[in-house]
């Protein structure tokens, strides 16, 4: 039951604008999104403050999960004095932080390309934990950063979504692909009208219970006693994308047909 | 330097639909900005998978921070077999789950009025840790639940935002109220275009240090080399509303002054 197996990954937000909710951790949505189609299963998502003690804490909380292959933190890339991820990713990896050549070229390149002068600030985009590899970043100056430990992957991406995105695309997706299993993930939906979410309830059980790789949910949208609205989704993972899709419609189905037994209405299941 | 202090408090979302990312998890925000504007510090997000076993661990690794005076879950009371948080609490406090027969009459009453019978589905919504006190729902079916560890509070809210935000405001401010610190807590803002925020970083770095109790943020907008517009916000904590706001005010003074040396613009500084 539940989240589809997979290789575990675990997403680690960095940055104080989270916690106080100034920013809405859309990053994170993105990131399980993608993974989840790929066939990860992201077990946990930490937000966690500009502090390098903490965020190397939750590094090596992560790390010591052997559930856990693939580790994504974002942001704490930039410039100013409170960016300091890749200095924790060093503590929780105990190595030291030092200029990383490639990603001084990186760097530079950018710069001389807008005819600016490096400076401190921007060198410090270039300081990386020893032996991880840069990443380009195609939309921002700050490279990000991958490290390896006995074959699992820290990525080091920037906060701001474009880039973030952009880098994950480029740069993880081509990485982290032989990591996933050769499965196809496919959702469906579908909406109900007029039961009640606990009267619905041993059906999504039965729907989830009738296949391994299913994990049915409902998202009660209505009120539960006075027109309720139930929107039902099944995630489903199987070898190909037909096969996916018509476990995930099959267990719609299960639920679609007690709706009506019981009174309500049901939508057409859409994959 | 950083967020302001104040007693730590820890989120805990729960839902495997927020870590596929079919949820943007905007509950954790709109709790953070609520929490960090009475004065509390929040030190994490969390989101965990719907399985007991997580979900302990989390509270316990909670519980573990001395600086943790309040926990908020959020997601898992309602009436499916996935919804499995207060077993979870039940577990890391090392208490029974049980029927809690003042949640069951909260419970009982909403279905008697609406003409609906108690179900196994819908008595499982008063299934609470043994000496914890259910919390009102004005708005849906699924009492809250508060428990209490060395004067140190646990609230589980349900996931709806707007079953939360009411129980936040009715149920939980008013008791947590008087563990923050008589605070006022102000936030100003200011854009600045045309100084990439690498130029600006160290005047970001001193406006920051320019009083205790001062949280000061570039959020880059446009692009570090082609035309950089820089969204600058400061967060400020002090005994009164009036001497917060003027800690904010001057410290976006000191960036907004550095911006015009560089050579850049920066608009008036709204609070």
């Amino acid at each position: 039951m539940s989240l589809p197996e997979g290789p575990g990954a675990w997403l680690l937000t960095i940055g104080n604008e989270v916690l106080i909710g100034r920013i809405v951790n859309t990053n994170a949505a993105w990131l399980g999104r993608r993974l989840t189609f790929m066939g990860f299963r992201v077990e946990r998502v930490v937000v966690a403050p500009d502090e390098p003690e903490d965020v190397a804490d939750e590094v090596r909380r992560a790390l010591s999960r052997p559930s856990v292959k693939v580790i994504i933190t974002t942001g704490g890339l930039g410039p100013t004095y409170d960016d300091r991820t890749l200095e924790a990713v060093a503590m929780a990896l105990g190595v030291p932080l030092e200029l990383n050549q490639e990603a001084y070229r990186m760097v530079k390149e950018k710069y001389d390309a807008s005819g600016m002068p490096m400076t401190k600030e921007r060198e410090k985009l270039a300081m990386m934990p020893r032996g991880s590899m840069p990443l380009r970043n195609p939309v921002g100056m700050a490279p990000g950063s991958l490290a390896e430990v006995n074959g699992r992957l820290i990525f080091s991406l920037p906060g701001v979504p474009a880039e973030m995105e952009a880098m994950f695309e480029q740069e993880v997706e081509p990485r982290i692909r032989p990591l996933a299993p050769k499965l196809a993930v496919v959702e469906c939906s579908m909406l109900v009208a007029g039961v009640p979410e606990s009267s619905l309830a041993p059906y999504i059980e039965r729907a989830e219970r009738s296949a391994p790789g299913l994990y049915v949910k409902s998202h009660p949208k209505g009120h539960e006693a006075r027109g309720p609205i139930i929107e039902m989704r099944a995630l489903a993972s199987a070898p190909n994308h037909d096969e996916a899709a018509s476990k995930a419609r099959e267990a719609l189905e299960v639920v679609r047909k007690a709706a009506r037994e019981l009174g309500g209405e049901a939508s057409e299941v859409s994959c």
